[in-house]
């Protein structure tokens, strides 16, 4: 049967992170901050829509509704993106909504490269950036952020920048996109209105596409602002944004997302979409738009989810710095997204990780904190192509949108696991 | 920006019929029974399952599930198609979920297509099958079913054959799947034992992989039965066969859809699924889970809906086969699905189409229908390739999955149409 072989172009995608380590959160039963979802219910409003919208009679919600988006949803989310990016956006023509804002993703890059063109990725990146441009025959170019304050007694997101040089360097004749990433996941850096700009001059002068990826656009933390780069100077031509219902409304189940641009640009992705999936579930598209109708009339208010959420969320950030410090490791502050990034190296050399034959150490580090300790991160060079792999050995990722509950048992695991370890000298 | 013209591979994928006709029946304001949907509510208790499912507390039904499809979901698939098929399937490694039939049926070209290899395709043909294959560099052959009765009084699906020596002239040593459909959209035809066994010998012969598209399994109508080619001797191992909770419980709105197969065959899929998708809405999953498990426990029963599905509509293509009949046209007798075939050329005389600039005679009759008579199909031809388009020209198709009341209303446009047209010497 080796004449049924995997298409070589989908050689990338064969490894999931996600999958390795859901299944190895069941098998240890271990506490899980792996991955990037709430464990108690968002606002009952927005359930509360879709149950309604399962039963209303006649009303055909259950029934195919238009393939670029469900018209009540592209209408509120032109609504809510016009006020946002200062620019009126056509429903009809520059808004598609998508299975998630992966299938977006997928739909961008799929859409825009042609075999052989290349596409500047930022390192850490969402791991599926890269099969999906690998499938559709691109070559990535990445670039890692560096940790510029690498000996700061407390690390921050904010740290972590892009060399100017390095980033100019990468742009040639072949570049068709950058992909950013803005809040960012997993190091939860928002791009500032500065670094934008540097890469939007870059795109300018090299005519290169900008897949901006804002799926965390609300889960932003004071004092730091979260910036479009689509509103920057002659940036709406050459750029795709997008976002997440399951993001916005905490939703994560209800794999809804969009793609906001130019129409010239849309025209593409909407080609793809069609192809592969043609129309997304209508009962989950109207409920998001009910959502969205609710939430622009509460924008700006203290009652908006989009405000409410990140008071919400910021507690818990503060709250699972504080037991990482507090546990040993460095962990680095983040201004966006719900996930933390922390040094786990000051254990290295008290542990014996010699029972896991993972490649990379982070990898080892994390499967023996899930089978011994019974906590699980997701180790950071799974967001790092193989060539920088080494550089992200020496993090992990934890999720801190859960309950204070479940982060309290994560304070326990870690002072329970760290009081019996042997004193080091370097700390006495 | 012609640096952002569509990639060329995907150039086939820009033309939807779907889009034009949806989009003429509201400019029109036509009776339309063009898409492939009801018009009316189906059984409550599915869309009860859906609002129960939004709303219960602690379920977390609306946060992420797993990729490859929500456990019970897939559990439930396999108990129903182990029944079915009469072997034992795996819930885990045979059977994937997917964002509608149309999503697996993309994972499943996707994910066996390389560069160059064939792929087999019989005409009439579900419309995106070809730029299904085309996306992903594959070339289909293509070949029509034949009407072995052209002069036949009453016209039925079943006359439509194909060739045996035909079809095995297109198998060669880069052949890499054929694709059927059974039940036929838009035909209606049903394949027999014998020409199943033809198809899977030459399959076995050639060693080919075959996707069997079946979303039209329960729409099935006495006394013709519903074969399952994966159940034909040492098929199961060459066949990924595709199915829909759209069409299985007439909810085409939830875009719900799944493939199984042997585990060699499936991983393929999931690879192509996790790159472009990751994952399906949860909340309709574990909905579709609950249809199922209600529907396993009436299987065979006169109260499964499996069954009383068909039972409703065949009275309606029975009605709509005489509204045809009766009005002029030549309609074929379906054995499956929910649409109609009907010959219209008995009004090409009495017609003047020149109104309408579309290169085949078909798009030109359906859009003079929808514009002049405000009643609307779809052109068969759009189901054919563009070298055997002409072979098409002379039929549209209905759909029948309407009220009664809505093909009343058809009935009448078509009765006060026809009694104004001059009568035809052919008719005296």
């Amino acid at each position: 049967m080796d004449k049924f072989k995997l298409p070589s172009r989908h050689e990338a995608g064969v490894y999931s992170v996600w999958i390795e380590f859901s299944q190895l959160a069941v098998t240890t039963k271990c506490l899980n901050l792996g991955q990037g979802f709430p464990d108690y219910d968002p606002p009952s409003r927005f359930s509360d829509y879709l149950a309604q919208v399962a039963t209303e009679k006649n009303s055909f919600f259950n029934q195919y509704t238009r393939g670029f988006g469900h018209a009540r949803l592209v209408k509120a989310l032109a609504d809510l993106y016009s006020k946002l990016i200062d620019r009126k956006i056509d429903p009809m023509n520059e808004i598609m909504v998508t299975v998630g804002a992966y299938e977006a993703l997928y739909c961008a890059i799929q859409g825009n490269i042609e075999v052989g063109d290349e596409a500047i990725i930022i390192e850490p990146f969402y791991d599926c950036y890269e099969p999906m441009v690998r499938t559709a025959g691109g070559i990535p170019r990445f670039i890692p952020l560096r940790n510029t304050k690498p000996n700061a007694s407390t690390s921050h997101s904010s740290d972590w920048k892009l060399d100017p040089d390095e980033l100019a360097s990468l742009f040639n004749s072949k570049t068709k996109l950058i992909i950013i990433n803005t809040p960012h996941n997993p190091l939860g850096k928002i791009f500032d209105y500065d670094e934008l700009t540097m890469i939007a001059n870059l795109a300018k002068k090299h005519n290169v596409l900008v897949i901006s990826d804002e799926v965390y656009e609300w889960l932003v933390y004071k004092p730091t602002q979260h910036i479009r780069i689509a509103t920057l100077p002659e940036m709406w031509q050459r750029t795709i944004t997008i976002g997440s219902a399951g993001k916005t409304f905490s939703m994560t189940g209800w794999k809804l997302g969009w793609a906001y641009g130019p129409s010239y640009l849309m025209k593409n992705l909407c080609v793809v979409h069609q192809t592969a999936i043609y129309t997304c579930a209508t009962t989950v598209q109207e409920a998001a738009a009910r959502g969205f109708e609710h939430e622009i009339a509460l924008l700006g208010t203290p009652n908006s989810y989009f405000q409410t959420l990140s008071d919400e969320l910021q507690p818990k950030m503060n709250y699972l710095f504080k037991i990482l410090q507090d546990g040993g490791f460095k962990p680095i502050m983040p201004e966006g997204g719900y996930f933390m990034i922390a040094d786990w190296t000051n254990f290295e050399d008290q542990l014996d990780l010699n029972s896991e034959t993972d490649k990379y150490k982070d990898f080892r580090f994390v499967k023996w904190l899930s089978k011994n300790i019974k906590l699980q991160g997701i180790p950071y060079s799974a967001f790092y192509s193989e060539g920088n792999k080494r550089m992200a050995e020496n993090y992990l990722r934890f999720c801190f949108f859960k309950k204070d509950e479940t982060l309290k048992k994560a304070e326990n695991i870690l002072t329970t696991w760290t009081s019996s370890l042997p004193k080091k000298k370097s700390k006495l």
